[in-house]
Formats: structure tokens, sequence, C-alpha cells
């Protein structure tokens, strides 16, 4: 299964498109950011964010996505602005037909490293072994969005053994 | 002109479609909400709002959009969530090509009451004075909607003299 991961934000949005194998292995298939100008105005950013996220989501067909879940331990500022451009990432999904699910960063932290109280650092290693990289993923936030792919993964991996041992 | 007020939120968002004439009478043209149920998923729902709001703007082609400037008194779990709506209804305004104009709640007071320090009842109370109708529009997301459309004329109307003066 293939499963795109986003870390959103206005300026700067973080995406990880992973697939695991029938193997079970993890791979990342693209990574990367998606970048506004700050010399345009908010409306065309949203628009460039959700137009560019799209592309993506055709070009490798994800059949499912995931973000972490809202936080509120930052600013009031900081919300409102992460949440425009959250908004218009789960509307380019939902057009897409792609459901979305949310992930606490301890849950993230959880799946990638074993331990909900991970540092950072720990984390980007983490996702740097996981899917045989060279390096870490810059910025940030590529690194988080490959984080919360993987999380995706192991979780739907997860629901899957608990269904099989029902059935 | 023909322009739109919205006041946004993921489970109710009031619009209003408010009219210059030629005369510089003010005139509503529409006025509502759009609502989304919180039985079905965030993405859903955003999904919703940008589609009605994006029906609403083809209806009525305004030429322009005036939104609530982004507040910072409220707590950070409104603002991610309002950010979010604001998000979505940005970008339908983005796609029908209209640009909007952002206003302080205390520039929208100015506009319609004179006052900027004005309290919510007297600008519910001009906005129904100034668009001549029988009653307040209710609820109090579709009078602030129109109240940020007349303030939008108002600033317009202020420009185009200054304009007409300068030429």
């Amino acid at each position: 299964m293939i499963v795109i991961g986003i870390d959103p934000g206005t300026a700067l949005t973080g995406y990880g498109i992973v697939e695991e194998t029938q193997a079970g292995q993890l791979r990342a298939i693209e990574y990367g950011i998606i970048e506004t100008s700050s010399a345009q105005s908010l409306e065309k950013r949203l628009e460039k964010l959700n137009q560019s996220l799209s592309q993506l989501l055709i070009l490798h067909s994800p059949e499912s996505g995931a973000v972490e879940k809202l936080f509120f331990n930052r600013n009031v500022r900081t919300a409102m602005s992460v949440g425009q451009a959250r908004g218009v990432i789960l509307l380019a999904l939902a057009e897409a037909g792609i459901e979305v699910e949310e992930y606490s960063p301890s849950e993230i932290k959880q799946a990638v490293t074993g331990y909900g109280g991970a540092d950072k650092n720990q984390v980007q290693q983490m996702v740097r072994t996981l899917l045989s990289l060279d390096t870490i993923p810059q910025p940030d936030d590529v690194a988080d969005a490959l984080a919360v792919a993987i999380c995706h993964i192991n979780s739907n991996r997860f629901k899957r053994i608990i269904q099989e041992n029902r059935g």
C-alpha cells in the first residue's frame, strides 16, 4: 500500500509518500516540500498549496493519507495559519477521494521509535533508518511528514493483523 | 458593484452578498449560512464548505470578497478550526478569481456604525438599517458577514473618491 504523510504550513508544507511492499518493507517513493512565496496574496498561496498537493496525489495515487492531529501547544497566530494550510490540504485529499487519519505527536513518536517521548533527533534518525535513506531528509517538515506516513502504515498493519486474527 | 462578506467557521459559515447600486444605495442580494454536519469527517465538511461557497460565487458573481482579519484573542483550538474553514474559503475565492480584502473588527465596526468600539447589538441594528431589512439577520454569523460586506463597500467607495480627487 502507498500512503502520503503531510506536515502542513502555509509557507512550507512537508510531504512524504511511502510504500509498504508485499514483503512488508518500507520504501520512500517521493518526499519534499511545497513552498509558497510570501510575495503572493494569502489566497494565491493557499491555491498553490492545494494545486501542488492535488498534482502529487494524481501522480502517485496514495491509498490513504495522514496528518498530525491538532496540537494546542502553539500560539494562536500559528494555529490560525497552520489551520488555513491544513484546510486546503484536507480538501485536496477529500477531492481525490482519499481518506485521512490523524495521529497525535506521541502516537507518531511511538510508531517510529517505539517510545512516545522520543526527541526530534531520535525520530529523524529512525525515519532515515526505516526508509534506508543515506541522510536525514531536510528540512524538518519533510522528516516529520515521512514519520506520519510511517506511523500510518504501522497503524494499518496493526489493524490488518487484528482483523486477520478475528476472521 | 457586488461584494461578498464571509464569516468563516467549520460548522457554520455566514455569508452576505451586498450590492452597491449606481445611486449609492446598499442592497442585500442574498445572505445565509453554510452548515456542515459533525457526523461527517473533517475533510468532507471542508469539501462541502468549499463547494457550497463556489456555487454561491458562480450564482452571484461578486466582484470582490471580504473576511474579518485574523484575530488573536480566541483560544488555540478555535483558531485552528476557524483557520481550516478560512483556508478552504480563501481557496474558493482564489479559484473564482475574486480578490479578497481583510478588515479588523474595529474597522468593520467603524464602517458600519461610525464608531470602532461599537457593541455587537449596535452593529447588528445598523446592518439591518443600512440594508433596509425588517429584522436582524440570524444567526450572528450572517449579520457579521453582512457587516464585513458593508465595510468592504465603504472602503472601496472611499478609495474611489480619493482616486477621483487625484485624477
